[in-house]
């Protein structure tokens, strides 16, 4: 694989093997997206949203656009957490100012229909992203692939669309838990495979996104977010022993300590309503932390915004810690703002 | 007051009180609502959803409904939180199936057109179905007060509607945190004079909610939710020192401790997503718990919500405990589910 040389190792994959930087590496989710002027046009330009996750030239285009603007340390692969029920054979579109909106699977019989064989034939445009962008991304840029988590995946899938409380999802899981069960393992295969081939096509850091993890008792949370996040983490390292994995349980509270510990996992992402003050005590002694600035700061700048970044320097210094937001950036976000988070992130001294 | 009788305390206050209960007191989060016919029926009757909150006989009557089905032990009046921004004057109006409707403040001038004085006697008709059902309420029952919390309730009046990341009033807060102050001293001071009424009219225990305290940083939580809890709670127990109060920061994770032990309130409502090994260690030292059901366990029923049901009651029993949901119950409820749960909550012992 092109990634295993012998050239040092790239400031953020050190810092998830344990090493604590003087200067935090930074990388934003959402960094490609609408909030900026240049990803609006090539998106504008490339039909719906899936033609522009699958269209490989146009991918590397939007996901290398705030690396030219902004330098971050990472680079994460152009792409959607739906690409793997669209792999599956659900049918998914993205509706204009809607949001994602998919044939709702609730019964058996509808999830015999999905083939997790052709999730990855399918999906070769993800592939050939990043194959492309282990080329063009510079040297020190770290390529992050990455999937959504099989319950948070599980809720599109079974609630056709965002579902704020996941009610869907929960009543199928609760009536019925063995059928619900079969979906989760589905999913969870193919998060392996999808995740797996990334690493074939040079992603060199994975990050799993449970952004639906944190309305979940703390029963459903084991079963439905942890043991799956485990089992795709196993499975990972058995095979890529030296790609590290950034697990987001969005929302998790207190349980995002035996997420951090039982999963294997490398890294954790906290978002913005997590305790800095617990989690340095509890958290960051199992590993390295990425996290978590409001986004809404981002949106509005100044005082609030230098403070509030700050804040989440001194909490995180001085042990293994990649500076990111709580959340995806948003639309309404100014980019010299990010600009303005970059030079204090990397001007600062704990 | 009418409420300071030399009879025996009422369970619910017991438990409020410090003093665990073999069989835990139970009441539901909007458990006056869509899910019973018999609302539906009285809802229709009475216009708009604020005419039923403004009309004293349906407002009690929606509220004994649930009494007189379940025989749960705790009412709570039927009344909304946005009965605040109402009383100061805001324009506010629910809309069928899209939740409620304000005119958005967004500027200082606009927040200086709100009238504090213009709260009480706004509210009138919410304090006269205390009084009313003081009187109807069997004797066993506890009459609970509520409103929602300044930073809750300021994200409905500065978003105009339910915004699902509090994008503008953090956009305000973050952009002139001491406009936004005076927004949250305002309704501190609304939600003290308001919560004073109640107790006034026969409200024997109180609830906050802060419904939206879980997107907030740890910064923004001390200041917007845990702060003006504290005065709240203060001024209350000042004024009422026999009238405890319950605190519900939603998805405060963590910080919930905090919370709890800063603000002074005898209660503390923790959501779905709240681990119970870590709230039963870490929270209830500190006074009695409340919740914590998931409410689309309460839709499905049978074995699932039967074992969710012991696995709340096995984590909290021998201490100060309340059951409740982990958020409001949901329209699609089955009443039966409710009779079911009252039972088994009734017959359990651990």
């Amino acid at each position: 694989m092109s990634h295993e040389t012998g050239a040092p190792q790239k400031k953020l994959i050190q810092t998830l093997n344990g090493q604590a930087q003087d200067i935090a590496p930074i990388w934003l989710m959402r960094q490609a997206g609408r909030y900026l002027p240049e990803y609006r046009k090539t998106r504008e330009a490339a039909g719906s949203f899936l033609d522009l996750c699958y269209t490989p030239e146009l991918a590397e285009e939007v996901t290398l656009q705030p690396i030219r603007r902004f330098g971050l340390d990472a680079s994460i692969v152009f792409s959607d957490i739906l690409v793997v029920p669209d792999g599956l054979g659900q049918k998914v579109s993205f509706v204009e100012g809607e949001g994602p909106v998919l044939e709702p699977i609730t019964s058996v019989g509808e999830l015999a229909k999905l083939e997790l064989e052709r999730v990855v034939p399918h999906l070769a445009p993800v592939y050939e992203t990043l194959r492309r962008l282990r080329k063009s991304l510079p040297v020190e840029t770290t390529l992050i692939g990455f999937a959504g988590a099989p319950w948070t995946v599980a809720t599109y899938m079974v609630g056709g669309r965002s579902t704020p409380d996941q009610g869907a999802a929960k009543a199928w899981a609760y009536r019925a838990p063995e059928e619900f069960q079969t979906l989760i393992d589905l999913l969870t295969e193919a998060t392996i495979l999808h995740l797996s081939e990334q690493v074939e096509a040079g992603a060199e850091v994975l990050q799993l996104f449970d952004t639906w993890a944190g309305s979940l008792s703390e029963a459903a949370f084991r079963r439905y977010a942890l043991e799956p996040a485990k089992r795709i983490a196993g499975a990972l390292k058995a095979k890529f022993p030296h790609v590290p994995m950034i697990g987001f349980p969005r929302g998790a509270g207190p349980m995002a300590k035996d997420y951090f510990r039982e999963t294997g996992i490398s890294g954790l992402s906290i978002d913005t309503g997590m305790s800095l003050d617990w989690a340095r005590r509890e958290l960051q002694p199992l590993g390295c932390l990425q996290g978590n600035l409001d986004p809404l700061l981002l949106v509005a700048g100044g005082t609030e915004m230098r403070r509030g970044i700050e804040t989440v320097l001194k909490a995180f210094s001085g042990a293994p810690f990649i500076f990111n937001l709580g959340h995806g950036i948003v639309p309404q976000t100014p980019p010299e703002h990010v600009t303005e988070l970059v030079d204090i992130v990397r001007g600062w001294r704990g």
